[in-house]
């Protein structure tokens, strides 16, 4: 595959962003976007769509648009959610139920096929979802059988970075980390946080600095 | 107050991270750091370190570093987390569940004072925190009673919109949206959205673009 110049990480969330609204469009019936409109509706300006989609390719029909749908299989062939993606989840409690009761993963591709916990009140338990929970101490090989791609961690803080060097050492490509636990990994992961203070700290900070209260 | 200029959003959110780090530094009980040290934690470059405080001020001692504990101070008071906000969480499903028992928010002086539902099999029930679970129709009454600065959404997507409606209604200054529903927001309130499938782009935009898999 040909190397791409280095795309900014703002650019990929706002893609994963029109990739949403294009859907909403499909299945309101528009068949083209004008990029202002796309633009509008993502609360971002029309000069950003432009250059966020420039970087992949010339996708726009002058004086019509995008077409609502080949941009969407355009979007997720940049994005690589074109396919499935197996995910295992650590850790089940409130919040790993909750993640495995979403729909919107499944939705986009990203399938649960393993749930791991310590706990033995939990382990050998049956989810909603037909998943039994597993015991950690097997995800080496479940992660090997059930072919995971994606490790989710939804331990406390105190279990993080152990459950990580599990899913390290079954060779997953990426982790997504629930947990507020800064994680230390290896070249051969990529690590997302989800760190739901972080986003309160922002909020905080505008709610200082650009609204009067 | 003074008007500063715009600051970018990537800026705050690793001023947040550099505040966590701080703080474990602390609590090893290290008392100055090298901004080479609080970068490398924080996996970041120094010179983005520096860069990032210095829309702030002069914080850094030449030759020693930064004094842990008022760089700490400093960070908390740019992101106005140097004070109590009140939270009230409407959606107490498997998601709001695990957020109302989520010790970092408290940690952080975010501190959940209410919580709403529209299920009169929850309404009345009380929580392990204590609160008790109120009628979603007694929200705007409650913001005003309880002091809620912020609002955190965690219902489905289908009553994601109304829900804000009553919050912006009731006055909120923020909220914290944890549903994929891309919220239409009045002027003065500032939303951020927390949605876990666009981090999963991104990571797989990754895995597909910088690591050969």
């Amino acid at each position: 595959m040909e190397r791409r110049e280095k795309i900014p990480k703002a650019t990929i969330t706002r893609l994963s962003l029109y990739y949403r609204h294009l859907e909403l469009l499909e299945f309101d019936g528009y068949r083209t976007v004008a990029s202002e409109k796309l633009a509008w509706l993502c609360q971002v300006n029309p000069a950003q769509v432009r250059k966020d989609l420039g970087y992949f390719g010339e996708f726009g029909i002058r004086g019509v648009g995008y077409d609502v749908r080949e941009l969407q299989r355009e979007i997720k062939k940049i994005l690589a959610v074109n396919r499935e993606w197996r995910m295992g989840i650590a850790g089940i409690g409130n919040l790993g139920t909750a993640l495995l009761k979403n729909q919107n993963f499944k939705a986009r591709g990203f399938r649960f096929v393993a749930a791991f916990d310590t706990d033995p009140e939990k382990i050998g338990n049956q989810l909603s979802s037909g998943l039994v929970i597993r015991d950690i101490r097997d995800l080496k090989e479940l992660v090997k059988q059930y072919r995971i791609d994606i490790g989710v961690i939804s331990t406390p803080y105190s279990g993080a970075q152990e459950t990580a060097n599990m899913f390290f050492d079954a060779k997953v490509a990426a982790i997504l980390n629930f947990s507020p636990a800064q994680l230390q990994a290896p070249d051969h992961c990529i690590i997302e946080n989800i760190d739901f203070t972080v986003k309160l700290d922002i909020l905080t900070y505008k709610l200082k600095n650009e609204i009067a209260i």
